[in-house]
């Protein structure tokens, strides 16, 4: 767990090939992101930037993938996956082939550094 | 073609196994969600909000799946999926293992109903 509000929460994916894998989860339980109140949503987007934000500060990577599918489990999270050009997947999305058996050369970073980060990303996006 | 501003544009992607398949593009050339000023990014997110309440209207999916990727070409752009139990990777990704050869049981839906669902969606979203 990196960061958690009332509504929602950060958490690390154990990942060895993602090191910079989170996933929101948001608490109260619904599908999909337009069953939430508009407030709820805007709410939900922001924390999902301030995560973006906070990962690219943190990992530099290639790329930042957002998604949200819910198929086997129908309570709204997101996934955010830092991408390197030499991770296990690229340039497919890490639910597609394999495409090589490195992990990528991803920056180490810290449970603690991490969750700073959001935690600062968030008061930016939120006050923003 | 189905929708369009000065902003960004919607289409409907030409997917035989996946027909309410719809791409949110974003003009300018930015790679990530946060690239986008803040009022951008809340532009596209209303907009990728309302495009997610006309599938749900129009198709009625057991699921919408969201993702912003931009591996292969990293301009913004959202990918939103309806998706049905019986489709072909459920409950997979669509960029996953394909599941079976059946491509779902979707509802059928013309251009022009669709675009006129989307059009309506963001008068509301934009409006709320």
């Amino acid at each position: 767990m990196l960061w958690q509000d009332a509504s929602c929460r950060v958490i690390r994916v154990n990942d060895r090939d993602y090191p910079g894998y989170c996933r929101l989860i948001w608490n109260e339980h619904v599908a999909e992101m337009s069953d939430l109140a508009p407030s709820d949503q805007r709410h939900c987007f922001n924390i999902l930037m301030a995560v973006e934000v906070a990962l690219r500060e943190c990992f530099q990577p290639a790329k930042i993938n957002l998604a949200s599918f819910g198929n086997v489990v129908p309570h709204l999270h997101w996934h955010l996956i830092p991408r390197e050009v030499d991770d296990r997947h690229f340039p497919e999305p890490i639910w597609g082939q394999t495409q090589r058996s490195s992990s990528g050369t991803f920056r180490e970073m810290d449970d603690a550094r991490l969750a700073l980060a959001i935690r600062n990303a968030i008061a930016e996006q939120l006050s923003g």
